[in-house]
């Protein structure tokens, strides 16, 4: 098992919608990427200062189903027209289970 | 249910033993804090370049639950005998599931 876990922090002029929009995209890869096998997806709940904005945590069977949703084409468009136009910095970690 | 991750990059210097510390250390927690539901501490499994190199995720049933792990005098000790000795950046969220 691995699990993927990254962090973002937006920029300031990111509005609501914008950020809605990351999160309701991602969410739909999984009726898109069969590979993924647990997939968690949100806001920063707002409980500690200096955090990151929003996190994603998802767990793969294998490295190899970690690569297919690191490579799919729809991952990578949310990616260039969601994420990269509000992000200010990223975080990232995998990790094997 | 509140989902805790936090992910760390090490100093240069940091050993390898200093680096073990810190997970056997944290996994320990899971015997001393009976409010963690689910404990998840590893190293970057070194897939893709830029990655931080260590992460927690943590579930709680609650806020309250996440803020006895957060400020138990065991996980302060953790953080201050063997994290920030070797920490070099740190990225968190708290996540409501």
């Amino acid at each position: 098992m691995i699990r993927h876990i990254v962090l973002f922090t937006w920029t300031d002029g990111a509005t609501d919608e914008q950020k809605a929009a990351v999160a309701d995209e991602l969410r739909a890869l999984i009726g898109v990427i069969p590979e993924i096998r647990s997939f968690t997806v949100g806001h920063d709940a707002g409980i500690n200062q200096g955090n990151h904005d929003f996190a994603v945590v998802a767990d793969f069977d294998t490295v190899d189903d970690y690569l297919v949703y690191r490579d799919h084409p729809r991952h990578q468009e949310v990616i260039a027209q969601r994420i990269k136009p509000i992000l200010a910095s990223r975080a990232a970690v995998q990790l094997g289970l």
